[in-house]
């Protein structure tokens, strides 16, 4: 029986969430900043400093014994950096050696925001029992993590399972990212909206351009609309269908805004799953929706730290 | 010291090889038979049974301890059966029991013949060293294999790395997998051929209207034949940076007859792979040729056995 806690940092663009996680994935204390995303590398290291301070007021503080962060990619594990897109002041931030620093020496587990969510889901979620997943976030970007053979597989430098820049399409519309037809530049809320919009569809009287309003158009039965909900799900299903005939994954968990969205993606997902992934050894791949919410970071970077430090994987398999 | 041989079994279309592998990586005796591809399932075991039966018949046999089979697929692991595309008598033949009956009850490792090329280029050859790599074959087909961590990573199917058929361009032509624009249906050999006729490309004299020739043609400055090679390039590049953002490896190890054209291929895939590998972490992705030769599938099949028994990734690890 353990009953130490794990510090757990979630750190986004928006805002920088801290919580102790008791061994079940329990928050027991919560803590939260925004992300001063636009200031200094040191102003954004004074809100986890904050955020820190915060936890480490609770009298339960002195059970933590690691701490697991799951931040905005690129991450770099094997270095102890991050250089979060978002979040200009970090380039190259040895974030592993501040927050080591901060916490009085504790080890410090350091993984992308896709791979803790998918350590939350392989934990407690929708990949529970799946030795070989994929877990994603469809949302602004398009994210992930993979469970490989029953463990979390970061890879060497905590990004693996990056998803969102796969090309599915290689003469495809250049993608931020220096790349083109990135599932990504397809898939993501702004994509959907985009191309619903070059393509005919407006926006109702309120003006909302956003992939929910273009969802809300495609339940009223709007071609367009729909149309591009299916083309995200087409390039969805290539993503994942490759990633399964890579490396033999059984399920995709989808969460994030877009996978709100629920049939709307879902029923054309998995028709177009079935044309992409062929092979005898993916045909019975399944999607299926990301049951864990807003919490997923801050129990997956839990589940990080504590996979690390077991070295046996989630630590569910470790009890 | 480890003095024990491994029986290891490369079985494909063509022909059904076998050997007796020492812990170096020595084949120590050899034997092989043409494969009767179009004949019943147990007219294709009898000529396995007869490639067993002539490594039996040597003084060394003895020292076997286990059986490693590299199979056309796709195989199931799993299951130990084995379903060779080219081998239409087979459809989950149960070869590992038929293997394990015929030697005494041998332990018998199965994997896909892309996993067991994988094994050899890591055990003794381009990919020594690297924690994490791909390795292909980019010849008739376009087969390869997962190195993760430092072990060979079949996956629970046997099949892992199967890059040949992912999608990367996802509304491209129709694949005979019944998928579209799969690396293969792009890259292989026979694919080089076809584009460079559909664009206006003859053969020679001597009718030879293979990716060889062609390859002869763009060497002489054709540029139908050039493009044809430099489109081979794009594909396998967005499929390696796929595989390379996916699963964090730091090099692909690219063998096969279209990989023979040499720097006709590598140099516009090394000028591709910029373009698709964006990411931080995949920046520093390199490729290099495969040096193991025909062998690769015994040596690898071997490997495969050893890691399997040892638990401990290849061999090479476990020493």
């Amino acid at each position: 029986m353990h009953t130490d806690l794990v510090a757990a940092l979630d750190i986004g663009g928006t805002k920088i969430a801290g919580a102790l996680v008791d061994r079940d994935g329990t928050l027991v204390v919560r803590a939260q900043r925004p992300t001063p995303a636009r200031e200094s590398g040191e102003r954004v290291m004074e809100a986890v400093n904050g955020v820190l301070a915060e936890l480490a007021a609770s009298p339960r503080w002195g059970e933590a014994t690691a701490v697991g962060i799951g931040s905005a990619g690129p991450v770099d594990a094997a270095g102890g950096t991050v250089s979060p897109v978002n979040v200009p002041g970090w380039r190259g931030f040895p974030l592993v050696e501040r927050v080591g620093d901060a916490t009085g020496g504790l080890p410090v587990t350091l993984v992308g925001d896709g791979v803790a969510i998918t350590a939350a889901e392989h934990w407690l979620g929708a990949a529970r029992g799946h030795d070989n997943a994929l877990c994603m976030v469809v949302s602004t970007g398009v994210g992930g993590g993979l469970v490989l053979g029953g463990a979390l597989h970061p890879g060497p430098s905590g990004n693996a399972g990056h998803i969102g820049h796969i090309s599915v399409d290689l003469d495809g519309d250049p993608c931020p990212c220096g790349a083109r037809g990135c599932v990504e530049r397809i898939a993501s809320g702004p994509n959907i909206a985009r191309r619903a919009l070059e393509n005919g569809w407006r926006p109702g009287p309120d003006g909302d351009a956003s992939a929910v309003a273009v969802a809300a158009a495609a339940r009223a039965g709007d071609p367009v609309a729909v149309a591009s909900f299916e083309r995200a799900a087409q390039a969805l299903a290539a993503g994942i269908a490759a990633t399964a005939t890579l490396v033999d994954v059984d399920i995709a968990v989808i969460g994030g805004g877009v996978a709100g969205a629920g049939d709307l993606l879902f029923a054309p997902l998995r028709s177009a799953l079935r044309r992409y992934a062929t092979l005898s050894f993916v045909q019975q791949l399944t999607v299926a929706p990301a049951v864990m919410g807003n919490d997923a970071g801050l129990v997956g970077a839990a589940a990080a730290a504590l996979a690390t430090r077991t070295g046996a994987g989630i630590p569910a398999r470790a009890h």
